[in-house]
């Protein structure tokens, strides 16, 4: 994967969920994905494909992580993984990866995005049958950690 | 989701499976999905993306059919979700909606496909921030089931 490819989506999450959630967003070092487990109890997962380009984006949240930043959203407390935050899981994929495609773009690397699909369950094995290396950044908030997983590949 | 776009998917299913595999496939009713279950034990996922169009296509296939249709394709009898039955569903997947692409392209209905995406786990819960219902359709081959779902909506 273009390395330069890393940094927008790295960017796009910091901006993203500090904005929308209050929070402070640290972000530790990229590394190439191992094995094929999933992370957290709940992740969003969104298709990137272009006549040039295929990946996806995973964001993968633990419960503390993913309660404190949608409770940061909505201004209230949270307990548990409801309907609710399912959808904003979806929401915040849909927003990252619209921060990276407008940064990606504006460099001549263009791709649209799939309609974002949440997941719930612990321990779900994810493979992508990828191209290319899957490259996984963690991400750790006053709450609790998360994982965006991103896949970039030229399509042929 | 325009009517127009569920018969080259499930044509396209039928066709992939049976050259493939060398088995009958028979299609059930489609209909639109209702909860947010996962069905079967291991799914293949393709984001579908374009200027105009954004959705998912979803396979999910139990233990029987998919040990069926890789056995048919191999030429072998399997007995386990091993990681080369795992990349057969992705290679599944994406043959499917590339054969539904190449139907729809000529219609004028364009899409990109993202990376598929496999998932093995049963009762994961998956749900998606469609735009529009998810369409559901069973299929059944002579040794087990597995189900279509498809998502397309235009992206604005």
């Amino acid at each position: 994967m273009n390395v330069e490819f890393i940094n927008p989506f790295l960017e796009s999450t910091i901006k993203v969920i500090e904005t929308m959630a209050f929070t402070k967003v640290t972000p530790g070092k990229p590394s190439i994905k191992q094995g094929n487990k999933s992370w957290g109890c709940v992740s969003g997962i969104i298709g990137l494909a272009s006549e040039q380009l295929t990946g996806n984006l995973i964001l993968s949240f633990d419960k503390p992580s993913i309660l404190g930043i949608v409770g940061g959203m909505l201004g209230e407390e949270l307990s548990g993984i409801t309907p609710d935050v399912v959808d904003a899981v979806g929401e915040i994929t849909n927003m990252i990866s619209g921060g990276a495609k407008a940064t990606l773009s504006e460099k001549g690397h263009k791709f649209d995005m799939a309609t974002p699909i949440m997941l719930v369950g612990k321990d779900v094995e994810i493979t992508q049958l990828s191209k290319g290396p899957v490259i996984t950044i963690p991400f750790r908030t006053d709450k609790g950690e998360f994982v965006v997983e991103v896949t970039l590949h030229p399509t042929k």
